[in-house]
């Protein structure tokens, strides 16, 4: 017998009809004759009403109280849920974090996993009970409840998989599965049958939003295999794994991220350790640089930049600004409206020219490259904002569009 | 130092105003130099709408699955009391019933409390902390979530001062004390500045919604202080305790209660066992029988007369018509236009004539009286459901008209 960790989205169990159609795949797996485990985010719009309740009172609210309030949304969706297949006959019991055994860190809205204490779970499922278990929370060794942050739920079904060794682990969203590039602006975007673990990182860290980055570590790190699947169509999705199928193509696919702003740092002087000292600056106020550039030194300073978050854009120049004496710069130049195209693939290691490829791809289609920044598996490059989807399109039809 | 435990019900909290308000009376009790305790139900709308969503996906729900969807409402409550309070700048935590350790019976939807684990609490209040309790809810012992069922939050609320022997525990509700009598009906009605437990408890049972009477009864057992007092007007309540200060009157108040009805069992023939068969029938399916009346012996067969809430008249309707001809009656009889009016007073025992002098108010009113039930500190009477409200006047006119 089979044990599947099924997990929900909150757009997936949003009112009574989604509610039902959830239970209904829950239903159809156990029937079938697996155990089946489900975690559940809140539903659709709870979180955001009970963050305008907590706002209203206080603006801010404790991360320990936030917890409190945010984690009951989680609750009333595995309770509903619950329902819902008490009314199909089906024997099902819901557990909040606390009951599930889940505990991590105490860092409240942004804790971690540290272990999971099998025994109640495991007590329901030899009881032959579908298990709904509350996502993206858990409790603190302080017997506080804590909330895990962005992609919680992806989080938590992905450690209960690990925990509980499951065949597999259904990541159920209103896509269907992970395409080679986003379909709203590249009609040409196929879905992939298999991605690897590597390339799914690099994916939803270009921007790529099926699955969240934590979620992806912990299945790599505990070999749990992932399935990104549609709650809303019962077909194949795609299959996050160790190793997959050798594709045609060296490249698995084309992801934008127009998050991000980029800050130069003009004349900044040639003392030894200005770059660490800035980028120390930087990284004490919990701001993720993502590119650097740094230019060849010249007589008269070098010039740096690099790309981060927009919405931390005004606390670094805050901080800079600051330290303009003591870094010795002459100025800032930001921009806010640049764009990052990355091309991923495990395959891009042992093919030669991937990147070139894909500069090449970019001149035909007359886009100017203003950075350039590498991984193994990755070749990202930053452009003007307004150029980014025919630049999506320009790099996916050079890698797929003859396939089509 | 005093610990006061505070209860403030679903009105108290309703919205954002209403939980600032709840959280500045914390305050003040807490600036005073008193340790606060506060139990709190669930937002006026909260628990209606949950039901509403539960109802939508599974009219029958399990009452497992009820409790763990409702204790949601209470958990958002202090949460955003917290909040609230984090905003005053004061020192607070919020618990939900597991982390307080109140231990229930695993009967859901209507559980006890058993007992109340003090570790986590005591910790908190040793910190100089306000401590915020859900109220209505508890934990059994399988770890699952409980609801206390009907006055849960006055039971939470008394249990805790019980189990930490609080100095006081204040009711806060949206009338400021307990009357008389109906004040909306009677206008001369007056508050009590003091009641006893019993008094309250007859009460209570007769129709004064504003005590559950399992709080005070649990109070009674533990000689907990409590006080019954406006949220919303910072004006003394009313007392509830062992013994109070003689009143002027031998009695407390006078209430009614319209939720009950009559039936007449007719001729029921004069075998032994017949009234023990009859109401065994009815209290194993949970009826409560409130006031019986047996007429004397006839030759053909005796009536048996009895109340009993009108919600559960068409259930005992159909036992006893199951059994007609085992128990042997000729027909029954329904009246559903029944009301009780009753007076309640500790002062009773010792003071001769005060029945007397409530059916002369009645007699005087030209108000005819079916039955009369009486306890050691109570006589009630039942009459036609479009007397009751002069009724009240006449009677609470009678015993506290010349005091005005």
């Amino acid at each position: 017998m089979k044990l599947i960790v099924q997990k929900f989205g909150g757009t997936s169990v949003r009112d009574a009809e989604r509610i039902r159609n959830v239970a209904g795949i829950i239903a159809d797996t156990y029937k079938a004759g697996n155990r089946v485990l489900a975690v559940l985010s809140a539903q659709g719009d709870t979180t955001d009403d009970l963050i305008e309740k907590a706002r209203e009172i206080n603006p801010r609210a404790s991360k320990r109280e936030m917890d409190m309030l945010l984690s009951t949304g989680e609750q009333i969706s595995i309770a509903l849920c619950a329902m819902a297949l008490e009314a199909m006959g089906l024997p099902v019991v819901s557990l909040a974090a606390w009951q599930a055994g889940i505990h991590t860190t105490s860092a409240h809205s942004d804790a971690r996993i540290k272990s999971i204490d099998a025994e109640r779970i495991r007590r329901e499922l030899d009881q032959n009970k579908i298990v709904l278990v509350a996502g993206f929370q858990g409790v603190s060794r302080f017997g506080d409840v804590t909330t895990l942050g962005r992609g919680g739920s992806d989080t938590s079904a992905v450690a209960l998989a690990a925990a509980f060794r499951a065949d597999l682990c259904q990541i159920y969203t209103d896509v269907d599965g992970v395409y080679t590039t986003d379909p709203r602006i590249v009609p040409g975007a196929r879905k992939l049958p298999e991605i690897t673990y590597d390339e799914m990182l690099e994916l939803a860290s270009q921007g790529a939003q099926v699955l969240h980055n934590r979620s992806v570590e912990l299945a790599k790190k505990y070999h749990v295999n992932m399935e990104v699947v549609s709650s809303l169509e019962r077909k194949p999705g795609t299959k996050v794994k160790e190793v997959v199928k050798m594709e045609k193509t060296s490249i698995a696919g084309v992801a934008k991220d127009t998050s991000m702003a980029r800050i130069a740092v003009v004349q900044l002087e040639h003392s030894p350790g200005v770059a660490f000292r800035m980028f120390s600056l930087l990284s004490q106020a919990s701001i993720n640089v993502d590119a650097i550039i740094q230019s060849i030194g010249r007589e008269d300073g070098k010039d740096i930049s690099f790309t981060l978050p927009k919405t931390d854009v005004e606390e670094a120049v805050r901080l800079l600004e600051e330290q303009k004496d003591a870094l010795g710069f002459e100025q800032l130049i930001v921009d806010e409206k640049i764009a990052k195209v990355s091309i991923v693939g495990a395959g891009m290691m042992s093919t030669p020219g991937v990147a070139t490829k894909m500069f090449e791809a970019l001149y035909d289609a007359n886009i100017n490259i203003q950075m350039i920044n590498t991984s193994e598996i990755r070749v990202s490059v930053f452009i003007d904002e307004e150029d980014v989807n025919a630049a999506m399109r320009a790099v996916h039809d050079k890698f797929f569009g003859d396939q089509l």
